[in-house]
């Protein structure tokens, strides 16, 4: 068995990774670490757990597993920590030899500027952006197996990028592009605030981020090197308009793209069947990327690792809808996680991650 | 007291008419129908009347009238039926020389051609269109006071108009534009289907009318007029994107509109302060139209008659973006409908809809 | 007009009185203070209020009304604050000659060795207790238009006693019941917490309060004081479970209350027919508590000040279940304090609180 | 591998069995019917059973099958039919030596006229009630792995069977019962009616079967029963009243059960230690019953077939009062079908069944 570490266990994203290693074949959680826990052991936290002390196939984790301040020595650490915290400890983690998840924004962005311009801070580790791999799965594959540190992409930025990333690559597409986003609640973590508060949520819709969200660049990076390594580079950088809105929901992200299909030599744009053939083929051997022919609803996706994506023609502009979406806590997070560190360890890439969504 | 009749009463236009009117000053309900309730009192349907039975300063609600199939003689119907059945019924309702607000599709769209090709039957009453006036008061309040027949507006496209009237008005927008709208699934109305079943649409979202919506042929009719009434015709018909999201919640709808900014003849685009300035000079006498500088919610509207508008530049794109929001079934529906009966009867247009909305 | 202030206007019970007093024919909201926001204006932290400062047919609430930490001097002060706070805050208010409608806990209990015993301190003016009245209006209507200080039930307190308040008064009852409360989560107030995170409350239902939930003394208290006034009185203390569970919803309570019925001389126990009856009666001339012959639900008191009942006998055990709704900021708080502040100054009782629950 | 017919696949059980059965290492699901689906392929139906064709570790759902009137010849059928209908189709798969976890109400009560009283019509098949086992796993694991029929228990029933059995069993409770339930809506099943329209149930509580629950006669059989296996064999038929309420969520049943505890010769009663002893020992081995000792939530059952007990003493009234929770469609329905199953076939109880719930 590959023992891995938690830290900051107690964050949505670590109790996650919790639920999903409990099923995992290869991965036994050894160590947890959250700050406002020490001392705890994890059932006091989560009873649910108590189910996993059972004689289960597996038992991978131990209820009764004591949480400390700092992770014990593992052969894989997932890191849940808010950015700029996530630098130091990745860091710490790596020069014990411990591979590294981080589930946070610290290691996406490939220029540093970029990151200090977007996080309003210095970053704390900038030389380890060379080694960092971004952990779109989907699009590095290769790179992941080869690193110790993949940094996870965001929730909604991994919705976005999947649902684009085939007309970016096939350069069919003008890059003036907006990404509506429709984000459940719980992308806003655990800690409380009166903009998670319960009566402040349910029942309601708004916008959020208008002076712009942290996941655009993350977008705009992976659509630019997308559209490279399709043939097609953008001659500028692309013009995006990226709005993330809450649901009154716990999960799910569904998003809406839309953007204008760049005619061909004969003046012709591409059709709904083109359209459907150019993603069938891009995600053809993809176990959690699907390309569907209905309208796909966040539901389909409650609790599994898998992406539903349906691209077609508005019939009346000819402009390119893209709708696609997923669970932002699996594969906008902790599933997208444990998939990658399956890449890490050559472990097929659906161990523990082969759950349906729960419907209803 | 001026008599009103609910034509199906049961749905829940019809309902929400009857709270708007058991605190109206001026409209008694002397007659109510709905084919599936023929014959019993209105607190057998709905036992929350109970509480207008008592004492209170204004009865204008009797919770025992009694059901009936077809409408009793009265001053004004307001007609909650689905299109083509509400045709026929406000064709004979003014035979007999009673005012109507009409809350279907049916008399919205000048154009019997375009009815036609968007609700696939042929109208039952395309004399009737020419005296008929779109209801959306902001725009046709001279209007709405000289006839005898109010098409009251749908929903989404209420709340589309309302966001973007004063860029078209004002010519300051290409006629490009994407509306994607985030309602409420009260808006589909009282008749059970899977699509409106609890467990299917609580704690999920998903985009419908892929092919179409009816709500753009309005939209794009009021743009369209807004802007010649502005003094700046469009070219050509405008380019409109218009997609609907169900939102796992009762009421509310969000719309979200994108469109590119003209340049004036010194190239400089319209600034956050040149729009607040416009859409508040534009609004400024509306009692129900609200100009804000926060981001909006649904929330704010919850059971109130009024709107909420913030539009803004995106700062990386200079993309205009304009945020509206409101009740669909109070501005959307009855709380519009009363608003355009008090304008016909040349009452205070605020008259019975002065609450604001609940919160939390 | 009458002025008033309200101290904590940032509570969800100070948002409510705002809602309703925009709506009241007699009394002007002249001050209002919450700490944390001082300085500024109300409809910074409410911009809902916008709608208020239209021309509409009364204007008791004034948007740009600055908040302050202490109250101006008004005729009348509702007092939102936490328990404790509250007392100190209506000494004062009291000192300077302001009527009080109190909603904590600080002024509901007669006895202040009890009061001490559940909420763990000393009581801040016990010698207020005297002249403070119990603001539950079916029962105290008399004494409350002559005292200067109300305190107004606690939400959960007023469902199960106005449920059971007609057979206790009646002696039909053995004083051992079990309260069921199910009630919505903005009971809890607007300070986030994790108990009221969305994603935590949000398809979640659970018990709270297992060792003993405050409102239990005020129901016991009530129960004896009813059966005394009814001419029953009991014998014993009675011996009540009252256990609360949050329910996955903003608004409404719902109480399911079970108790054994008494058998009459002949050996007979009263009947369905008998208890319609006698709630009937009991409640015959109150404008906000209906006894209704179906299983009512918290929706049709969405929003509105009114109370439903149904009482009946399980047809197999012959035991008696009444089933209690209502809204917990309404009739259960701030709507309940109007109602208190209405009888205060010889108003007409529903004076503002006429409004139907909203449906859906 | 074994083969397995889901008979009526499109209603919310079939749809929870096949989200299991495509996880289970044994069972494989070949035949698939129903009624309003024939001919179509699993996966126009359900699209997220597209996953589920990817080269996963197991694949025992095939989404290209296609959907059955009768089902095909396999070696055990889960019929998710309604009553009546079930029993008419258990007959004929038994007669065809086909295994039977039958999901409906028809096999679970061993007396016929019991189930004619509350059912309303003449058995279909009354002969086969002897040989039925009543699938409580906990409780009849023997007798399951013996029958060929097997009467999955009600959702409702479950819940409050498995809260009250260790006190039933030890005799040191009063067979004088109250059993407030709080259940989901998917209990209510997957065909639209107004009781279960999204905007009428989002943010409503109501009391549903107020003249007697169907759930209630599984009840007093089995607590009868139990009590009997225990050596402490009631002397009557125990008096419970059953009152279950409408929850706004989807998943989750939670009951809280209020009893009187019987006293010892010394007159003393249990405490919470005493319970925390007999529920601990009387579930010591079960891998999907677990004793807690915080107030359980529903959540915490989410998607999982764990279901968690609380029992207490009220401190002031030293009543008994158990909180029992699970998932309603789980160990409340498809996960205790699947965990029968494997019972009958001598797997590990657990095959298929070891997920924790989804937390949030």
């Amino acid at each position: 068995m590959i023992r891995v570490s938690i830290v900051n266990v107690t964050s949505y994203t670590g109790i996650e990774l919790l639920r999903l290693l409990a099923q995992h074949p290869q991965f036994q959680v050894t160590s947890v670490t959250a700050r406002s826990a020490v001392g705890k052991r994890l059932d006091e936290i989560f009873p649910q757990l108590h189910a996993t002390l059972r004689p289960f196939e597996t038992q991978t984790v131990d209820p009764a597993l004591v949480i400390t301040e700092e992770p014990e020595q593992t052969d894989l650490a997932f890191v849940c920590l808010p950015h700029a915290a996530a630098a130091e400890a990745v860091a710490k983690l790596l020069a014990r030899g411990i591979k590294v998840v981080d589930l946070s924004a610290d290691f996406r962005l490939h220029d540093v500027h970029t990151y200090e311009e977007w996080y309003k801070h210095t970053h704390p580790a900038p030389a380890l952006l060379e080694t960092a791999v971004y952990g779109l799965c989907e699009r590095y594959r290769a790179e992941i197996k080869q690193t110790s540190l993949v940094a996870n992409p965001g929730c909604n930025a991994t919705t976005a990028i999947l649902g684009l990333l085939p007309v970016f690559a096939a350069g069919l597409v003008k890059p003036d592009v907006i990404i509506d986003v429709k984000a459940g609640n719980s992308g806003a973590g655990r800690s409380p605030s009166l903009g998670t508060h319960y009566a402040e949520v349910n029942e309601n819709v708004s916008a959020y981020g208008l002076s712009g969200h942290r996941h655009l660049p993350e977008v705009v990076q992976e659509l630019e090197l997308g559209a490279r390594a399709g043939g097609h580079p953008l001659d500028a950088a692309p013009r995006i308009t990226f709005l993330p809105h809450f649901m009154p929901m716990t999960r799910g992200i569904l998003v809406t793209s839309y953007a204008d299909l760049k005619q061909d030599a004969s003046g012709r744009i591409p059709s709904d069947e083109d359209l459907r053939v150019l993603y069938t083929e891009y995600y053809a051997n993809e176990p959690f990327v699907h390309v569907v022919e209905q309208s796909p609803q966040t539901k389909w996706t409650y609790g599994s690792n898998h992406c539903f994506i349906h691209p077609f023609v508005d019939n009346r502009t000819k402009r390119l809808i893209v709708i696609s979406c997923l669970d932002n806590l699996m594969k906008g997070a902790a599933g997208q996680a444990v998939q990658n560190a399956n890449i890490l360890y050559g472990l097929p890439e659906t161990a523990g991650l082969a759950a349906l969504g729960l419907h209803p």
